[in-house]
């Protein structure tokens, strides 16, 4: 038997190859296992194989890898129409938005889904205005969703989390029902100022090209408030059974107050940015909502349960009504062990949309 | 911040609550967030909220708990009628089986679709003396589909792994569709002699209970041929790359001989158990197959599309052609890292059913 020659360190177990090499291998599964998929592998980019789907905006969301199955995953009728994966934990460039949305875009423009990272927002915005350039219609829609903290490692803001998921089912769905890039627009723009998430790790995860785990806990310690990435959190705590993790995690999101930021958008047409200021309102007392319990890959399924059972029981008691759920691993770190929640209010359009069909790889339903 | 009092060692980071309710609490879970299953908890079972569905063969699983979102994630319309979950690893009992066929038997008859480990076995069977002393038509049918060991720990015979998620799948439509008791229990016989896998792992698992990691894995060590208990594989191995994991596992499937063995069957003419050899033919050259590459609940999807990418290179090479697959979390162990493959002989009549609808909480599609 030959040992992995690029296991750099007794510390890091993965079914993988080549560390340079790890999401390369990843994109090329998943071209032979999904035929209704494009991969292109330069610039890397996934989409609908039956792209541009003719008169129909084009959502394009697209991050660092190892959130999988976000965002590639999410690819397929009902979602989106593109995505963009980086390397591991790291920032897709322009080129690939750009080559991207030149794939898929119909005509009736483009929707940049963008959660907020640094990095992330400068390429979709280069992107953007490459695009516009080319006489091409984007616009881009910033997701900052995680209540834990206020500008973080990697982002000025709130960080950009599972309310993602949401919103690239939600605006996905629009899109496929004839919206307008101004109506996808709008719609995107409404769930993030309704949906709100926070995250917690009971272990960390290890980025390959790293070859060590991105943050040390100890063994009686948890991370509350972790981002996706596994930068810090908003504390440290001695180790919380499901029921209190739950608990931590509900209050922060449902007691949130009111979160007012500036945003950047494109106006095209001044073909300029503008701020924006936006504000999220706190969750009323009869609030809908949809919530989603997910781990961040390296938990199972099963622990997902036990804090959704709790989860219900604490929205019954706030008297805030959770009328759809998904339990699962959507958007997650690696291997890292533990969950999120995610709570987005919901109204008549957003419900509509949420129960339209999908089918993509990792959410399928109505179809 | 209260630390958890039921945290027995430094080893143990899960998101549960007292040791001995983590089964009790997922299935509440599982209660609240899908309204379409009803939960009994005592005796502990899954079953469709439309049961019994008129002239419809009644499709049962089960076994111990911890292999989420087998089987109870797998209960609803064109999958199965009822889950039996035990206690974490453990198996279920008599009266569970019992109480759940007469929840759910519409008069059609009870087939009990069992996976080979000795507790699971005579349990089933117990069970099905004890509905046939009712008048209630019931088969039992084996899963005996992993490669790596003949006797272990938990089993004579080889062991029940990842063939029971297909067939679940493909007897669950069959059933649907107005198959007879025995045409059903035919079907289930060939997918089992048409099934084999084998599974690795890179870590260990912990049981609640036990509060301890199952084995001992050194840093540099990977065991292939993992049960999914934990318990000892074929071989212990230094670490190996994704693609050198992909030709162990599909060299063994592929090129495993016909495997002869003794099963027990009941015989409802006589009322009795009767013993039927069963052999399972090596796979052709020129088979046509659905695969399934499986995360051991630890592993991220990512990892296993890699795999994926050296399976189908594989089959390519040896004249196997993949016609449908199934990429994701399935039969898992607990928070285990690693994975496990698949393969599943196909024709006319699996393929059917393999694509008719299913609407579970873990497979849906075409509907």
């Amino acid at each position: 038997m030959i040992t992995n020659p690029d296991q750099k360190t007794s510390t890091m177990k993965k079914l993988i190859n080549k560390v340079d090499e790890v999401v390369l291998d990843q994109l090329k599964g998943m071209a032979l296992a999904h035929p209704d998929l494009i991969v292109n592998l330069d610039p890397k980019f996934i989409y609908r194989a039956d792209a541009p789907v003719a008169n129909k905006v084009a959502i394009i969301s697209g991050g660092g890898s190892g959130h999988e199955p976000m965002h590639g995953g999410f690819v397929g009728p009902g979602m989106l129409d593109g995505a963009c994966p980086g390397e591991v934990f790291t920032s897709p460039t322009p080129d690939q938005m750009y080559e991207c949305a030149k794939a898929v875009n119909s005509g009736a423009g483009v929707l940049f889904l963008v959660k907020n990272y640094t990095g992330d927002v400068m390429n979709f915005e280069m992107a953007a205005e490459l695009l516009h350039a080319d006489g091409i219609a984007v616009q881009c829609i910033l997701i900052d969703d995680d209540v834990a903290v206020k500008d973080s490692l990697y982002t000025a803001g709130r960080r950009g989390v599972g309310t993602t998921v949401l919103m690239e089912k939600i605006v996905g769905a629009a899109a496929e029902s004839g919206y307008t890039l101004d109506q996808c627009a709008d719609l995107a723009r409404k769930i993030n100022t309704y949906g709100r998430s926070m995250g917690m790790a009971l272990t960390s995860c290890t980025v390959p090209a790293a070859g060590k785990p991105t943050f040390e806990l100890g063994d009686q310690e948890i991370e509350i408030g972790i981002g996706i990435h596994g930068e810090p959190g908003m504390k440290r705590v001695p180790f919380l059974s499901a029921d209190e993790i739950t608990i931590v995690l509900a209050n922060e999101i449902l007691e949130d107050e009111g979160y007012t930021r500036t945003v950047r958008e494109w106006n095209r047409s001044t073909g300029a940015w503008e701020e924006k200021v936006l504000t999220d309102a706190p969750f009323n007392k009869t609030e809908e909502v949809i919530v989603m319990v997910n781990s961040m890959g390296g938990t199972p399924l099963s622990e997902l349960y036990s804090i959704y059972r709790k989860l219900d029981e604490i929205c019954k008691l706030k008297g805030v009504k959770i009328v759809r759920n998904l339990i699962g691993s959507y958007i997650t770190s690696l291997e890292m062990q533990g969950c999120s929640i995610t709570i987005l209010k919901t109204d008549e359009e957003i419900l509509k949309f949420w129960d339209s069909p999908v089918n993509t790889p990792a959410l399928r339903w109505g179809v």
